[in-house]
């Protein structure tokens, strides 16, 4: 793992925008405004916008050596190559790589966007220094990224990380695949907000889903509201049976989590962690970390930037 | 990875014998005569005695170069230490390598058992040629070994694999580390005989435990018994379960089983490829073999001959 990296632009490809960075050894340089993804009609206007950007950035920064771009769906990484975006129409087999190195002249590594953020915590977040590491994101979605053996760990079809699919409850809520007990069921931003509409109307209080964000939660159980509080623990409970079950089969350094529910702080962590304790053995336990994530909006610029960085220099 | 090795004697150490082999290129030349783990009274004795069967062996084979051990516990594997060996008294806080190595002036290697089976299938067996792997073996536990991008999985602490303590249900029944819904408590052989038993009842048949083997409910499935036919059917839910899991987080090449649970053949495996199926994406399935493993009794040898002939080319 090289110590130095050079100078490269970050691109975090999001369904509602595009957003852009300049980054040396994990520094943002430069931060662009970013691009509308609606504004742009399909891939090849916003590749030419992309590649556009990338040749204003370089007039302040000429010592730009790569691009790095994370996407939010399925690519091959081997060929920069986008097999489908199922929230951006028209993004459906894209030669990503291949067409905005040819219009930069640059390097362009193309990443899934829950890997680039795993990278991003490996190299110079919460996580840096570590060799095993499972991160999260939290949100609508579960997204994960995994750092095996001090490397980015794709799977065969670099579909790997799919946390929120995996099982909690072998006859539970149907995920999105038909797989009974998917975490996301229980623990995605929407199914939380259900799950506390509930909670609070057994108690005979009325809250609508659009009251029940993971940070209203948050709030409530910070001023002692004992529902929420109670409400965090369920969410610990299910988030920490997904957790142990991974850290059986992979025994990391670390879990990395970002997202909304990271946000929630000691709320959230504290019972997690002892769910999570309450689980393993003792030699697993006691090497795990379980921390929030250091980046947030720049963490895909960050990683995505150091992913080219580390690319070219490899 | 070199794709022919030298010379290697393989040592499979179980808590009742000690089985040794020499191989080279995933083939057995030469088996001793197992060693019984009880007549040696501790570490001392039973190395001593491991290094007489391999000066022994090179009666025969000159030609030997590397030693590898596999035992059924926790191990240093970067210090061939072994920790500690639950069911072999005595075996605590050893450091085989350096002893054996001193006693025969050969190179040794000591790996966890699971990882050496899984390392067997990976260069000779069921999945070679592919380069991520999970290699379960079914008993009275369910041990896993893990090879990811071409490389053998150990974890942080060599204690990654432990399939067995993976929850199926969050609220299921309490492994051995208090860990709700561990996998083991259901599909371990001894949960497959209880279930098997209240099952029978069920439908006013008495059996007891020791009829309901894996071999057991398999010959009856075969003869027709449709309730040993349901009783798979439960065993491939539970275990697709634990495995749909696992390919969402690793998008693997391949699943190989091996132990009892695998000898049932199509009666196993047909049900659980459905149910592990029926909880995927298709860009995991596709790519997915799942496969009962090629080696059985001399899986430990070959995969700890296979680890040591490696590491000593490597």
């Amino acid at each position: 793992m090289p110590e130095k990296s050079s100078t490269s632009v970050g691109i975090d490809f999001g369904g509602t925008s595009v957003k852009l960075g300049v980054c040396r050894d994990g520094e943002l340089l430069a931060l662009d405004t970013p691009i509308i993804t609606a504004d742009f009609n399909g891939p090849a206007a916003l590749i030419t916008e992309m590649a556009a950007r990338v040749a204003k950035l370089r007039v302040q920064h000429p010592e730009i050596a790569s691009i790095g771009v994370g996407v939010p769906g399925l690519v091959d990484f081997e060929h920069g190559f986008v097999h489908i975006l199922t929230n951006v129409p028209g993004w459906k087999h894209v030669p990503l790589k291949a067409i905005l190195s040819e219009k930069t002249g640059l390097p362009v590594v193309v990443e899934n966007d829950a890997n680039a953020m795993a990278y991003a915590e490996f190299r110079y977040g919460a996580a840096r220094g570590l060799n095993n590491i499972v991160a999260l994101t939290m949100g609508t979605g579960i997204g994960g990224g995994l750092i095996l053996n001090g490397q980015m760990y794709r799977g065969s079809g670099c579909a790997a990380g799919e946390i929120g699919q995996m099982s909690i409850h072998c006859d539970g809520k149907a995920g999105h695949y038909g797989n009974l007990g998917a975490l996301e069921k229980y623990t995605g931003n929407r199914e939380i907000a259900e799950h506390a509409v509930q909670r609070y109307a057994e108690a005979n209080v009325i809250k609508t889903i659009e009251e029940c964000t993971p940070k209203m939660i948050a709030d409530a159980a910070k001023a002692g509201d004992d529902i929420a509080r109670q409400i965090w623990q369920e969410i610990a409970e299910w988030l920490g049976t997904a957790l142990a079950s991974i850290a059986w089969l992979l025994n990391p350094d670390a879990f990395v989590i970002g997202g909304g529910v990271a946000q929630a702080g000691d709320l959230i962590f504290d019972p997690l962690k002892r769910k999570v304790q309450s689980m393993l053995s003792t030699v697993v336990w006691e090497r795990l970390q379980i921390v929030p994530a250091k980046f947030s909006n720049e963490a895909g610029i960050i990683g995505n930037a150091s992913l080219a960085a580390d690319a070219i220099k490899a």
